[in-house]
């Protein structure tokens, strides 16, 4: 399959129109589709419509933009007009907005042809849906983007849609061999989007490579990611970091941040062992208060009309949230903002973090996601995160490493993540 | 009209039947809505229906909480499954959303009746709908929460909900001689709500009384609010301040201001002049920005597929939104934080603010809802703000004054806020 970036140039050059790429990518989804389950919603007369339009429309010169013609899968979180949007639960099935969510409208505006609704877990949270993990189908793909990380990773859309709360972009990518990016908190704005977590929810996308990443992130938000596969002039000061969670890391996650931290120091970058403050690993108790006390005011309406329809699961962190109190959730809201604070010392003198992107491989079976250990603090720091795929784990499954900046330097966070995952594949 | 404080009373120990109180609210609707058109849907039949539920409910003796059988309007930028939500919009006509709003599932959770949909400016910006001042029809309520703040005064409801970009709760709330309340930012989930500006949007309350207020925040979030009619053992000390937009007072504003501060020395308070750093100061400059170019994004969908359906005035703010970039953008948000941290620093030994809730009495004619001047700044510091009524202006239009307090300290916002509305109206 190719890149995003080189189907882009192709399209723009006349050498590929949209249609054809739209059919690559139909097949691809003929052959795969009823393995991986990827998709909520997916509908190839729709996509050959919207292909055949923007085929028209280059031939009469008028390019929509960057993302012309490229294939999105959109996370079924996000409202879409044209396909039902149902959040992964029963109590929204068949539920047809009557507008895109803003990214969706963005990437659109950008020339992305919507391939379809991709599987989340129910509201972005924990029940998992039917998608496997391509690398392996008895796998689980990790969640919540479980479908935009699966149908990336084998070809089904260019990019696809994420959120992330706690580590719903970073883990499925790693899980599934994609590149994830959660970008700064606040970059792509969430209208349209079922928010759970308002300190929390993050859009961001998951791709094949970094390259991918940064022109859908460019062509969505307007903002310049620049070209992180052009090598920066010199090597990074890189922060090696396990975080308050290091216990949770398989031993192929500390084997692999070992030779990856050997394999940067040979390429020529500066290691530096980095330890937490403990403003930020306070964050291990924080966040599942935030988390789960916002999300249960934001489903009040889901929890009070239509409780039998969530899962038990669900109702039970929504009670828990609920019980927290006010006093528990804005204190642990003071701790956020004492952590990024903090953290803005920590990172100081470091061009990035390297940190695990999950604990190892992608769990055997589909009941279970996997565990956002390695996630959920950056998602409370509000700080860019990329997971790039540089290995197999002892089951032959993807591993990733995750490059993390500050606040705001995403550019510098792709651009370090793609330098990190060439001096680690060699 | 009673209290709901009152009413709340008399429904709890039976000496009032939630149907007795609808039927009085939509007596005064039937005679008095025709005249201030609050209401984008109000439907009397469904009212009856939620209170002769609520009756029998109480008769099996299960009151359902704090606001059993009182009165709501809902602004119409929040959700209502029940009710068309429209969002001051006609591109939103006749929109039936499955789901209400996170706030209105919590309202109604403590028992709260929906009353109908109150009118708002086009997507709570500056276009607006047909409402009336009820103090004096040929006069704007002002906005963008008209309808509940008219609503609210008129007696159509015990509470309104409105949300705040820039001055959209309190400023309307001063023009129509009603108490309203920004809280904290992040108070109340906006899931449900079409949320224009993630840094800014805030729901808040509009009522005829603090102690109402009051009632209504604590049935909706759980947490305590105090008791702000009960007189605190001491007398504020008063930060008094007119801030960086003071040449926007008209001499009545001034006048009253003065008035207050000699009435609340008098009451026991020791006034302060507070000169607001120039860290916060450049507000002023960076409120704009965040606010049309978040906007710009998140109605993204409406500028893509039906902006003929937009106010040529919305379509201006949302191009020179969009026109900001990603870099002004971010510096914007950069001048928030810098700004709520000086704030900080500011407020320390304080017990309050004292300030104008708008420049002066609300504007002649229904086609400008006025100056957010005295507002803006409030809401992107995320501070609660009260304004209480306290006088009539040259022209017989009720004047309120504002009081503010640092984040999170939203029962001492409304407790001295009450304190200084006794002090002025004696």
């Amino acid at each position: 399959m190719l890149p995003a970036t080189e189907a882009a140039r192709r399209l723009r050059d006349g050498r590929l129109t949209a249609t054809e790429l739209a059919e690559a990518l139909l097949d691809r989804i003929a052959a795969r589709e009823p393995a991986v389950r990827a998709f909520a919603w997916q509908d190839p007369a729709s996509l050959r419509r919207a292909a055949a339009q923007a085929d028209a429309e280059a031939r009469a010169g008028r390019l929509r933009g960057p993302l012309h013609g490229l294939g999105l899968g959109v996370k079924d979180v996000l409202d879409t007009a044209e396909f039902p949007s149902q959040y992964g639960s029963p109590l929204w099935a068949g539920h047809r907005p009557r507008s895109d969510a803003a990214c969706v409208a963005l990437a659109r505006r950008a020339g992305a042809l919507v391939v379809g609704k991709t599987v989340t877990t129910e509201f972005a949270t924990r029940q998992p849906g039917a998608t496997a993990n391509p690398a392996n189908l008895g796998h689980t793909p990790g969640g919540s983007s479980s479908g935009s990380a699966a149908g990336a990773a084998d070809g089904f859309f260019h990019a696809g849609f994420g959120t992330q709360t706690a580590g719903s972009i970073v883990r499925p990518a790693a899980y599934c061999g994609a590149v994830g990016f959660k970008p700064s908190y606040g970059t792509i704005a969430r209208g349209g989007m079922k928010v759970m977590s308002e300190s929390l929810d993050t859009i961001g996308v998951i791709t094949r490579s970094v390259g991918d990443a940064a022109l859908f992130m460019a062509g969505i938000t307007g903002r310049d990611y620049g070209n992180p596969e052009v090598k920066p002039g010199r090597a990074p000061r890189l922060g090696l970091c396990l975080g308050p969670t290091a216990d949770q890391a398989a031993p192929e996650t500390l084997a692999l941040l070992e030779r990856a931290a050997a394999a940067c120091a040979k390429a020529g970058a500066t290691l530096v062992p980095l330890d937490l403050p403990a403003a930020v690993a306070a964050l291990v108790q924080a966040h599942p208060v935030v988390m789960n006390a916002e999300s249960a005011q934001s489903i009040a309406w889901e929890v009070s009309a239509a409780s039998s329809q969530l899962s038990e699961g669900l109702l039970e962190r929504m009670q828990w949230g609920a019980n927290q109190g006010p006093a528990a959730l804005d204190a642990a809201r003071q701790v956020f903002w004492n952590a990024q604070a903090a953290f803005k010392d920590s990172i100081a003198g470091l061009d990035a973090i390297l940190t695990p992107s999950a604990p190892g491989e992608a769990p055997e079976g589909l009941g279970w996601t996997g565990d956002p250990s390695f996630n959920f603090i950056w998602t409370c720091l509000w700080v860019p995160c990329v997971t790039v795929p540089v290995a197999q784990g002892p089951r032959g499954l993807p591993l990733g490493v995750q490059v993390v900046t500050g606040l705001g330097q995403d550019s510098a966070a792709l651009a370090w993540a793609e330098w990190v995952r060439q001096a680690v594949v060699g």
